[in-house]
């Protein structure tokens, strides 16, 4: 039996989504998501009133809403639906506001816009991790945050992006590629840059399907050229005492997450 | 006076940042904000306990824990220091347990992690939305779920990538360029997926501080030329009943949430 989950705001609904996504993560019931953004009317919302009704009225449950309206008016009018309704902010706003007996000051589009802080430094690193992926230039690695390196198709560039997309951090990336392999040493431009250094790696097998996609039946695809390249890259890393992480079973924001704590980097999305 | 927010998991944190975030974005108070993902063991959960302890100390406030753990022991840990500990998913697997008379099943890394829904697509969209960046090939359009179209610096590139990796939505995007102003037409390859475009636009002063930060003194970023090229383009839009927005106010959140209502998009987070 399907049920319906409705994430909706003033704003991107981008909070909602998250918490509603992790709440109904824990359910084993099967979902149909609906995300509704920029609901900033009476109007808007009594249509939507209308349509989370709808669903009840169709599905025999009552739809799931997550929201994160500021103007509580706009709250009323789509809790007032046949819905279990969440205010996601609330449980956490009301009990600080009282134990700290200060008052919350709710302020439309604070999160997830142009004015949230340290927005522009986001920009400037995304537009810095493409500039610097894939060794494209290695002239830029003393500005820096961090250098992640590996070989073609480890999740360099993914990670690279999500770091700066995510966080602001300045990511660089540089592939070493099978030319490298007979004598594979640190280029000197990140000799230079050697602290900033963090190595990927991956398992021989995901490497070639990975590889393989992309280039069928080609030796750089073939598990022995993958097997190969990897040895000699965690040779070196060991050898020049880089830390490393093998990425095969994580997602961006883990590899990311685990990046940020080994590197001791700053979020500029604090 | 700073008070301190802790963001702590057994996973990324982020679900934990993201409600902490928005919580404390309604308060006026100075945060330093602590991020911890990966706390797994009895003993680093301790450890921690005791960092946010001191903290209390040194501050002479409790510090905020906003957290997300799935072992309810390591929780107990957390929040037995001197905080105001939120376990931020419980009130809402509280009510819906309740209301439903159904249990909660909370598995680890369920969320942000490689086993989430559709992770590979997110990842498979950012590879197509680098492939197809910045008009450097046309051949993929018909693989595109929707195309960005613009001036050059009107936001196309943040928002192709934001679309991939958040929602993993194949987003190729095409510049407009100062050869294209003399007689502005969509070429061949767009108008054949010309349900797929969406057009950007921004407003000439920002436009040529963003173009001024590359070129500085360039024609390319002088405010005339500016003027004419979005001049040129917001025509286009209209005659060619291309839907748009200017982007000059609006975050890459915002943006994307806006192109994703309007052209109706799957998004494949969910």
């Amino acid at each position: 039996m399907t049920r319906t989950a409705f994430y909706i705001s003033d704003g991107t609904a981008i909070t909602a989504e998250t918490i509603g996504h992790a709440t109904l993560s824990q359910y084993d019931f099967d979902i149909e998501h609906i995300t509704v953004p920029f609901i900033e009317s009476e109007d808007k919302a009594l249509q939507l009133q209308r349509q989370i009704n709808r669903r009840y009225k169709t599905t025999g449950h009552r739809p799931f809403v997550f929201h994160t309206f500021v103007d509580q008016s706009l709250a009323s009018t789509i809790c007032d639906s046949n819905s279990i309704c969440f205010d996601v902010l609330k449980p956490f706003t009301n009990k600080i506001s009282e134990q700290l007996n200060i008052t919350a000051n709710p302020v439309k589009h604070r999160t997830h816009s142009i004015k949230e802080h340290k927005y522009d430094a986001r920009i400037d690193a995304m537009n810095f991790a493409l500039a610097n992926d894939d060794g494209q230039t290695m002239e830029n690695y003393d500005n820096a945050d961090v250098i992640l390196v590996g070989v073609s198709r480890s999740g360099k560039t993914p990670t690279s992006i999500y770091l700066a997309l995510q966080y602001g951090i300045k990511a660089a990336n540089y592939p070493f590629i099978e030319e490298d392999m007979e004598n594979l040493v640190l280029p000197e431009a990140l000799k230079k840059n050697k602290k900033k250094i963090f190595g990927l790696t991956i398992e021989p097998a995901r490497l070639a399907a990975i590889r393989h996609e992309r280039y069928a039946n080609s030796k750089y695809a073939s598990i022995r050229q993958c097997r190969m390249e990897l040895r000699e890259v965690e040779r070196m890393y060991k050898s020049n005492k880089i830390p490393f992480i093998n990425t095969t079973h994580f997602s961006v924001e883990e590899i990311s997450a685990k990046i940020i704590s080994q590197m001791k980097l700053e979020r500029y999305n604090h």
